[in-house]
C-alpha cells in the first residue's frame, strides 16, 4: 500500500443548504475541507496510506476537522495542535446563470501561523512514496511558505516524488508574491497540475504564438504552456484540467496530461454538478493514485477526469468516489442506470 | 436614492420541499410573497427606498410577512393593521414534465377587506419617485379596487411615475370585470408590463394580422399588441417577458420593450430553474430600477431580463440578487465560475 | 370502479437526503415500497378499488408499511401479520455519471417465509377484476413461489385478468431458477410486461436475426422478442418501457405495446429525473388502468408512459400523480406551466 | 368491532418545530387535527371502526387531510367534498413560563359552510354504536350548528349513545349563542364531557357553596357541577379532566367521572410536556373507547386518564399510543423503562 | 416613542442542532447576536425606537448580520461597514449536568479594529434618551475601548442615559485591564448591571463582612456590594440577577435592584431552559424598558425578570417576548396554559 | 497509552426525530452502535488505544459503521469483513410516562455469523492491556459464543485482564441458554458489570434474607448479590449501575463498587434523560478508564458514574464526553453553567 503525504490547511466549509443564499439562510450544512485534505480522503478511499500534515486549534472545532478525516481513513497522526482558530469558508451554491460564492475568513488559521518545530518532516515522511501540495498552501503566510520549502526540502531527502497543484489564489496573494516563492519550491517537485491562468500568473508564461485553427487551440495552447513549464523546471509531468463553465449548473470537464513529449487527452464528459468545490483536488488525487500505482499516460489521465467528473455530484469537499466507481467510468459506463 | 412605492398583497407562502408533492409532505418552507412586496424587495436589495403598502392582521403571522420585508430593508411604515386574516398560498414546486402548482387560499384577507381610510397617501408618497402595482390588487376585491384606484389618482397627484404589470388572474375575476376596472387604471400609468394573453382578456388586444415568418413571430406579434396598448392607453413604455416553457425545469427567457416607436429585444438566457414564482415581478424590479435610474432602451431591457433570469435560481418570492450581480450577468458572464 | 388485487413485498425504504452518499449521510428519508405495492398506490389515485395483499411482521415497522399505502387509499384488509421482519433497502440517489446505489436487506422477510395459509384467496379476489404481480414475488423464496402459484391459481379460477412485470433480479436467482419457476407462472398471464434483458435471462427469448437500419433497431428487435413471447405463452399483450440513460439525471423515456399483432409506440419523453426509482412499477400501473378501464393501442401506451413519466419527477416509490394529470400530460401539456 | 361516528372540522395544523416562535420560524411542521378527528384516529388506534365526518375541499390540502386519517385507519369515506377551504391553526409550542399559542384562520371552511345534503345520517350511522362531538362544531356557524342537530337526531333514531365535549371557544361564539344552541343538543347526549369553566360559561352551572377544605374543594365542586349537570340534562355520565398547569413544559394530569350517584377520581399523572394539543381529546376517545368496550366506574376513568396522559407526550393532535401502551400505563408502570 | 443606542459586537452564532455536540453535528443552526444587540432588538420588540451600533464587513455575511437586525425592527443606519470579518461564536447547549459550550472566534472582527472616524455621534445620538453598551465592547481591542470611551463623553454630552453592564469575559481581557479601562468609563455611567464576580474581578469590590443567616445571605450581600458600587461610582441604580444553577436544564432566576437607599427584590422563577444565551442581556434590556417608560423599583425588577425568564425559552440570543407577554407573566400568570 | 480491545455487534440505529413515534415518522437519525463499540468510542475519547473488533458486510452500510467509529479514533483494523447484513435497530424516544421503544432487526448479521478463523487474537492481543464484552455477544448465535469464547481463552493467554458486562437481553437467548454459556466464559474475566435482575437471570443469584430498613436495601441487596458473585466467580470487582425510573424523562442514576472486601457507593444524580440508550456502557467505559488508569475504589466507581450521567445528555449510542468533563463532574460541578 503506497503512502501518500500532503500538506495544507483544512478549513470549516459553512454552505447554504440547497440553493439559498448567504442572506436567506437560518442554517448551514458542516463540511470539513481544504485541497490537500480533500486529496488525502480521496486517496484514501482507493485504498491508499494517506497521511494528511496540519495545524489545528486545541478545541472541539479542530478537532471536527480532525474527525471528518479520520471517518474516511485518513491518518491524522501528524496534525499538530495548537493556535488559536481553524480557518472557515463559507460557500454559496449557484445555479443556471448565478455563480457559487465563496467568502474566506482564513486570516490568522493554527496553520497560517504554524511554524517548523509542529512539524517533525523525518517521521512524517516515513515510508513515504509521494508528497503533495497545492499553492495555497505557501500563500497562507510567510510561515507557511518557510514550512512548506521545509516540507519540500525533507520529501526530496528522503527520496519521495511531490507533485503541486499551482492553484493561484488572487485572495492570498499578488502575482509577484506567488512568483517568488513558488519558483523557489518548483525544483523539488516532479509533477505539476495547473491551468493556464495559474501558469501565466504566476510564472508569466503563456501560449506562444500558434497558428491553428479555432476549437482545437485549448488543447494546443496548453500543451505549449505544459512544454514551457518543462522546460524551466524540468518536471516530469504536466497536467491540467479544461473545464467549459456553460453555467453553474452544467460544465464540460475534460484534462490533459502532458510529459515534455508526448500529450493525452482525456474524453470529455458533460457534467451536471451537485458540488463543484474540490473538482480540482479530486483531478490531482486521481492523477496521483494512478501515478503512483503505475498507471502511464492516457490511462493516468482517464483515471484523473473519470475521477473528478464523479466528485462534481458529490455534496461537500471530498470525493467519495471508490476506485472500483472511477474503474467503470473510465471504462465507459457513464449511463447512471441504477446499481442493484 | 430614488423612492417606489408599491401597493398590493403579501401573502403567506407554504411550499413543499424539494420535489414533494403536497399529499406527501410533513413540513412546509415558509416564505411570504405577493407581485407588488417582490418587486420592493427586489428595489430595496438594489440599494433604493422602497415602501410596500397594504394592510395585514395585528397577530404573529402578520408580523412575521412584515419581518420579512424589513430583513431586506422595505420600509414598512405605511403598512396598516387590521382585519382577519393573512392570505396563504401552497406551492408545490414542478419538474421536467410535471408542473408546479399553486393552491391559493386569499379570499377575506386583512388587504382584500381594506378601506381607503386605511392609507394616507399624502404622506405615503411624500417624496415618492414612482409608484407600482399589478392586477392582481384591484381582482382581490372592490374594495381594493377602490383602494387602487384612490392610490393611483394620488399618485399622479404628486407627479409620480406609475407602472402596472397586468397580470390577469383568472381564478380572481372575469376579463369582462377585468377589462371594466383596469380600463379606468390606465389613464394612471405611464409604463405597462403585460404579456399577450394579458393583453387579449383584459383589454381584448391580439395582434393584428402579419405576414412574416414563423420563428420571428413573436416578437413582432408582441410589438404589434405593444404599439395598441400605448394607441389606447398612452404609455409611455409597453414591456414584456417572453417565455418559453420547455418544460418546468428548463425554460428559455428573454423580454421586450417597446415605446411606441423602437422596441429592444434582450438577449436570451436558457434557465435551469429553481425557483420560478416571483419571476414576472423580479423583471417589473428590474425594469422599475432600469428606468428610474436612468438606463434606456436596450440597457434597460437587458437589466430587466438578467435580474430576472437570477430570479429564477433564488428560492422563494424575492429576487435578492444585488445590483452587482444583474450588471455581472447582463455584462455577459453567466458561466457561473465560482466567485472566490 | 373496477377492483386491482396485487400481490408482493412491501420494503422500507431507506434513502440519504440530497445527493449525499451513504458514507456521509446522517439520516435517512423513509420511504415504503415495492413493486406490486407501488402499483397499487397508483391505482388507488386514479381512483380504482386497489388490494394490496402481503405479510408483515406485528411491529410498528410492519405498521408504518401498512399505513403508507392506507394513506393513498390502498385496501390493507388482507395482509397478514406475523414474521420476523419487513425487508429494507437502502437507496443513494445519484446524479449525472454517478448511477443511484441499492443495497438489499430484504432475507427472512415475513413475506418470503410466508405460506399458503396466510392467505385466503377466494374472499381476496371476491370482486376483483385484474390481478398483477412481478417476478420479483416468487423470486423471494420458494414458499413465496408456492404462494404466488397459490395466487394466479385462484385468479384465475375467478375468472381475473393477470398480469406479470417480469422483472428479473439478479441478487435473489439465478437466469435457471428464473425460468424454470416463471414458466410454471405464465400460462395464468395475460398482460406480460418485460424488457428484452427480462426476456432472454428469464426465457431465453432474444431477437431474431432482423436487417434493418440502426436507430430503429430497437423497437423492431423488441417487437420481435414480444411476437416471441406471446407465440410461446399465448399473452393477449406484451409491453416494455425503452429507457435510455443518458446519465443518472437525464433519460430518455417511451414505451412498446403489442398485441400479437400490431405495435404501438409511445412519443418520447426527456425526463430530468428526480427519482427513477419506481419508474417502472407507475408504466405498470398506468397500463392496467388503461385497459382495465377500456384504452385500447396507442391511447393505453401513452396513458402508461405518461404517467410513468411524471412518475420520474416524484420522491418515494410511489406514483402520486393524478389520472387528470396524466391526462393532461398525454394530451400534449409538458410545458411544466405554473398552475394557479 | 365496535362503531364509532364522529363529526367535526379538521384542520391544517401549522407549527413552528422546537420551541421556535411564529417570527423567527422558516418552515412549519403539517399535522391536521381537529377535536372529532382527533377522536377517530385514536379510536382507530385501539383498535375500533371509527367512521369521521366533514367536509373539505376538493384540491390537494384537502385530500391531505383525508389522508393523514386514512393513514391511521379512520373511515372517511362519509366524508363530503367540496366548498372553498379548509380550517387552518397555527401553533407555537411554548416552554416553561411561555406558554404554547394558537392562532386560529378557520373562518369559511368547507365544513363551516356544509349543508345538511352534504351528509346521508342514514348511511353514515349504519351500524354505529357510537356517536361524538364537541362544542365547537355547533360554533362553526349556523349552518354547522343545524348539521349538528340533525347528526343528533339521527343518532338517536338508530339507537346510537351519544357523548359530548362541551369545549366553549370564546373565539367562536358568546357564552349566550352557545348556551342557546347547546341546550338544544344536550337532549341527545347521554355522556357530557366538560370542565368547571365549560359548564359555567355555556350553562350558568358553577359549583354550589360547599364547606370544606381547600385541597379537595376541586374534586367536590366538580362533582357538584357535574351533578347538576345531570340534574338538568339526564346523562349518564359526566366527565372532565383534572389539569394542574404548573407552567407550559409541566402539568399534573387527573380526571373525574360522575354517574349521578357515585364519582370515581382517577391517579394522576405528573406530565412533562411534548405536545398538549389534543390532550382533552384524547381523554374523549379515551373514555368513549373505555365505556363502549365495556369497562366501568374507575377503569374507565383510569383508561382515560392514562390514554391522554400518554398524548401529552406525541407530537402533532393525534393520539398514537395503542391499547396495550394504555393498558400497561393504567396498570401502573409509568417508569419510562426501555422497552426492548 | 423612545429612542434607545446601543454599541457593541454582533457576532455569527453557530449552534449545534438539538443537544448534539460539536464533534457530531453536520450543520449548525445560524443566529447573530452579542449583547448590545440582543438589548436593542428586545428593545424594538417592546416598541422602542432602539439604533444599534457596530461596524461590519460588506460582505454577505455581514449583511445577514444586519438583516437579522432589521427584520425585527432595529435602527441599522448607523453601523458602519468595511472591516476583514463578522465575530463568530460556536455554540453547543448543554443539558442536565453537561454545561453548554461557547467557542470564542472573534478576534480581528470589524469592530474590535473600528476606529472613531467610523461613527458620527452627533447624528447617533440626535433624539435619544438612553444608551446601553457592555463590558464587552471595550474588552475587544484598545481601538474598540477607544470607540466607547467616545460613545460615552457624546451621550453625556446629549444628556442621554448610559446603563453598562459590566459583563466581565476572562477570554478578552485580565482583571487588571478590564478594571483600569472600566473605570474610566463609569463616570458617565448611570444604571449599571453587574453580578458580584463582575464587582470583584473588575473593581476589586466584594461583600463586606456580614453577619446575617444563610440562606438570605445572597440578597444582603449583594446589596453591600451594590452600596459599594454606588458610594464609588455614584451610579443611580444597581441591579444584578441572581442566577441558581441547578443543573444546565433547570435554573432558579430572580433579580435585585438597588439605589443606594432601597432595594427590590424581584420573584423568582424556576426556568426550564431552551436556550440561556443573551439571558442577562434579556434582563437588561427588560430594566431598561421599565426605567425608560417611567416604572420604578419593584415594578422594574418585576419587568426586567419576568422578561428574561421568558427569554429562556426561547431559542437564539434575541429576546422576541413582547411586552404583553412580558406584563402578563409579570402579573402572575405562569401557567402556560395555551393562548387561543 | 493503554491499550483496551472490545469484541462486539456494532448495528446500524435507525431513530425518529424528537419524540416522534415510528407510525409518523418520514425520517430517520442514523447513527452506529452497541455495547462494545460503544465502550471503545468513549475510551478513545479518554485517550486511550481502543480497538474494536467485530465483523461488518463489505457494502457501504457496513463502511459507515466503520466510519463512525474511525471518525471517534477507534481502531478498527480487526474489523473483519464480509457476511450478509448489518444488524439494526429502530428506536422511538419516549418521554414522560411513556418509555422509549427499541425493536430489533439483528438477526443473521455479519457478527452473529462470523467464525473463529475471521479473527487473529495474537495480533488482537499485541500490546493490549484490557479486554471487554458483553453478555450480548455470545447470545447473538453459536458462533458468537464460541467466537467470544475463543477471545477470552486468548486473553488470558496474553495476560490481558478481561471484563465483561452481563447485559442479559430475553430476546436473544433464555436464562437457561444465557447461564450455561455465561459459566464457561466467567472463568477468565476479572472485572463483572451487572445489576441485580442479570445476577438472578443468568447465574440464579439473588439477594440473600436481610434485615435491614426500607431505602438502604437496594445498596445491602446489591452489595450481597456481588458478594456471592466473587464467591463463585473469583471476580475481583463487581460493580452496577443504580437506575430509579421515574420516567422516561427523569432518573435517578448512581452505582456501586465492590472488590469481595469493601463496597463504594457513588454520589446520586437527577438526570433529565436526552438519549438514555448506551448508558450502561458509557458506565464500563467510565469504570474501564478508571480502573486501568489506576483510580481506586471510590474515585473509580465516581468517575464511572460521573461519565454515564453525561451520556445521557448525548444523541446517539456513544458516549462523546472528554476525560476533563469527567472530571469536572465528579469534582462536584454539575451546575451546568456556560462554559465560554
Amino acid at each position: 500500500m503506497k503512502r501518500v503525504v500532503t500538506l495544507g490547511e483544512i478549513m470549516l466549509r459553512l454552505s447554504t443548504p440547497g440553493y439559498n443564499r448567504f442572506v436567506q439562510s437560518q442554517d448551514f450544512d458542516v463540511n470539513y475541507g481544504g485541497g490537500e485534505a480533500n486529496v488525502c480522503v480521496s486517496l484514501a478511499n482507493y485504498g491508499l496510506d494517506a497521511r494528511f500534515v496540519t495545524k489545528v486549534p486545541k478545541h472541539e472545532i479542530g478537532q471536527s476537522a480532525v474527525n471528518a478525516l479520520r471517518r474516511f481513513g485518513v491518518d491524522t497522526d501528524y496534525i499538530s495542535r495548537g493556535g488559536d482558530r481553524l480557518g472557515i469558508y463559507f460557500l454559496e451554491t449557484g445555479a443556471s446563470q448565478r455563480a457559487s460564492k465563496v467568502i474566506y475568513d482564513r486570516a490568522h488559521s493554527a496553520i497560517a501561523e504554524a511554524v517548523p518545530e509542529d512539524f517533525n518532516w523525518e517521521e512524517i515522511f516515513d515510508g513515504a512514496d509521494w508528497f503533495h501540495f497545492t499553492g495555497i498552501t505557501p500563500a497562507l503566510s510567510e510561515k507557511a511558505a518557510k514550512v512548506t520549502l521545509e516540507a519540500c526540502k525533507a520529501a526530496k531527502k528522503f527520496g519521495v516524488t511531490v507533485s503541486v497543484d499551482l492553484n493561484y489564489r488572487k485572495k492570498l496573494w499578488t502575482p509577484e508574491e506567488a512568483g517568488k516563492v513558488m519558483e523557489t519550491l518548483m525544483e523539488y517537485v516532479d509533477v505539476c497540475i495547473g491551468n493556464e491562468e495559474d501558469a501565466e500568473l504566476v510564472f508569466g508564461i503563456s501560449a506562444e504564438d500558434t497558428d491553428i485553427t479555432k476549437g482545437e487551440i485549448n488543447h494546443n495552447a496548453y500543451e505549449n504552456v505544459a512544454k514551457q513549464l518543462i522546460e524551466r523546471f524540468n518536471f516530469k509531468y504536466v497536467a491540467s484540467t479544461l473545464r467549459e463553465s456553460y453555467s453553474a449548473s452544467d460544465n464540460g470537464w475534460s484534462a490533459l496530461l502532458y510529459d515534455g513529449e508526448k500529450s493525452w487527452l482525456s474524453k470529455k464528459y458533460d457534467l451536471r454538478i451537485v458540488d463543484r468545490v474540490g473538482g480540482g483536488d479530486s483531478f490531482a488525487s486521481g492523477l496521483i493514485y494512478a501515478l503512483v500505482t503505475g498507471m502511464k499516460g492516457q490511462e493516468a489521465v482517464e483515471y484523473a477526469v473519470a475521477a473528478s467528473a464523479l466528485k462534481h455530484t458529490i455534496p461537500g469537499d471530498f470525493n467519495l468516489a471508490s476506485r472500483e466507481e472511477v474503474m467503470t467510468l473510465m471504462e465507459g459506463d457513464g449511463s447512471g442506470r441504477v446499481q442493484r
